[in-house]
């Protein structure tokens, strides 16, 4: 006999089984949840390990290392173009990508809803398994918990990533200088309008979908297109859309930003699901975007490479950094007038991300 | 003026306020949660970057890296002997520490619920901060996303911790030998009957206080006293307690056990708590203590060095591992026979960690 401690139940049912409390309280039916779900689905080398964390290699030599997290609470969980899970790698992925690091690792903890119809839970863990392969980066190690029905909302998921950074790459949102060029690698707001419709069960005319998408592969041909130095700010305009990403780039770096409204681009259903909403396509979010400050003298060859890209075909330059003790982003609009881009005060866009 | 997002606004009102949407919508309000709570309780170099991510050195060379991830739901928040701040500190360090690796980093992400006290969200921080400082591991980076009111529980952290593992040491629940002697560090039940306790507002004549702490210090100086190699499994018994651990390891290493209960160090109120309860010692969690799985040559170095550190003032041999395909862990009863301590079936003690 194998001491199997899932050897004597029954299959999860993933038809019609649903998360109990039990599958959170650390016996037989929890080690079952964990085998038969998530160690398959996300199976690698060091998952298999089977401790409570994983033994990982050093980074390269000269390698520095950049951790990132990230909890996600979107809802509704599911959305056209993705799902919480596959969102959760693309997410943190990201955010490890944006300091100019090649993610390596994947970390995911999961919290549990009683009531979970297990075939949801599955759908989700194989789309995030999915988008792990995709992007090359495994999730090593995890963690389950179940809360109670009402306690929770279906999932959450909390990823972190790991990566390794080279010597001398300095990225980062303190490093935008007046006279940098601004480059953003794609058309704005698809991700906030996919949820939000999804969410108020909107129709619109032609389908919205998430950008959700990982941005390593598209950092690494910017970089590897332009000389080291050159790109000084890169960051992914997530929560709070373009207008707050370049207002905490602004605030730390101590710059202004003066923007082209006619260069930024957006698809025309997005245009006009935010006009009938009555949002702004600058405050929403995106999650297959970024925003790059570069030297002036390298935003040619930057752009280009952006748009070799198949993720960065649409980028554009939108505006530069300037000098401006009171780090407004100011916009000339498409109308030929300005205006200043402030951060999002009161409208909330919550459980977006 | 300096262009300072929360400037404008009033200082979050610690005494009365309460978490609101907006605090996880991307703006103001959100980046003054960040700036007046969790910046000034977490303050250090790296998580001053203030990037999506934080940059840190390499492990020193010839170390290889460790990754461990937990989701943390305890329910109360608030129990004797801590919070779900200080629990997610130690119990992360915990699962880094517990591969023989020294923890160096933490990340942390906060899922709050709509309504929420920052009087109580200040507590359960500030616990996790100086936890944090006592440990010497370092929050560098975080994420902070809000629910609407009933689809949460107050707080839920999720951490992930970063350590450091020398070449060559290799500790791991799959490497038990039969012949192993079993070493308990202190005594057992303490973080579940506390929790219990508080929770269903039972009144014990000695207050009993959850073992939250961290365990590093003790396995540094354990791994000191003995032969590199000499200490093959270490693992902190929590969800699932001493017995769930036990039978865990028993199935990643082929091996069965032989427990003395006389042995097992029990504090009485503990026992008490427990008979009255209804519950097993064996089953429920801990969150400072540690079973490792010793050479039999070096079992009473290692136990002296456990002994000698205050964290291991009642640490115990409890036993031993045995060739057995059965992979079961058979306990010499206090009365004389002998018991099989099965994996934890049907009876739930969620929401304990």
């Amino acid at each position: 006999m194998k001491r199997d401690p899932t050897g004597w139940l029954r299959p999860l049912d993933f038809k019609r089984g649903c998360i109990e409390m039990n599958h959170g309280a650390g016996g037989r039916l929890g080690a079952q949840l964990v085998d038969e779900l998530f160690a398959r689905a996300f199976d690698n080398d060091f998952l298999r390990q089977g401790n409570d964390g994983a033994c990982l290699p050093a980074p390269p030599p000269g390698h520095r290392l950049v951790l990132a997290t990230d909890a996600h609470v979107i809802s509704p969980l599911f959305f056209p173009g993705g799902n919480i899970g596959s969102l959760a790698v693309h997410g943190t992925v990201n955010d490890v990508a944006m300091l100019g690091a090649t993610p390596l690792y994947l970390s995911a903890s999961f919290v549990l809803e009683e009531g979970l119809p297990l075939a949801e839970l599955r759908r989700i863990v194989e789309a995030m398994a999915d988008a792990s392969r995709g992007c090359g980066v495994p999730v090593v190690t995890g963690d389950t918990k179940v809360v109670e029905r009402g306690k929770g909302d279906g999932v959450f998921i909390g990823t972190t990533g790991l990566g390794a950074l080279p010597a001398g790459r300095e990225i980062g949102g303190a490093n935008a200088r007046p006279g940098d060029v601004l480059l953003l690698s794609g058309t704005i707001g698809e991700h906030g309008v996919a949820v939000l419709s999804q969410r108020e069960s909107l129709q619109f005319d032609s389908a919205i979908e998430s950008d959700s998408a990982a941005l390593h592969g598209l950092v690494a041909a910017l970089l590897a297109a332009v000389p080291e130095g050159a790109v000084h700010v890169l960051r992914d305009p997530t929560r709070g859309g373009l207008a707050t990403t370049l207002n905490e780039i602004a605030r730390q770096s101590g710059v202004g930003m003066r923007l082209d409204e006619a260069a930024i681009p957006v698809l025309p259903q997005v245009a006009a699901a935010c006009e009938l909403l009555g949002l702004d396509p600058l405050y929403i979010a995106n999650e297959g975007k970024l925003v790059a400050f570069v030297a002036p003298e390298a935003a040619d060859a930057a752009l280009a490479a952006l748009q070799a890209h198949p993720l960065g075909r649409h980028a554009a330059r939108i505006g530069e950094a300037v000098a401006d003790a009171h780090r407004f982003v100011r916009m000339n609009t498409a109308v030929g007038g300005q205006r200043v881009v402030d951060w999002l005060s009161g409208e909330p866009l919550p459980r977006i991300c």
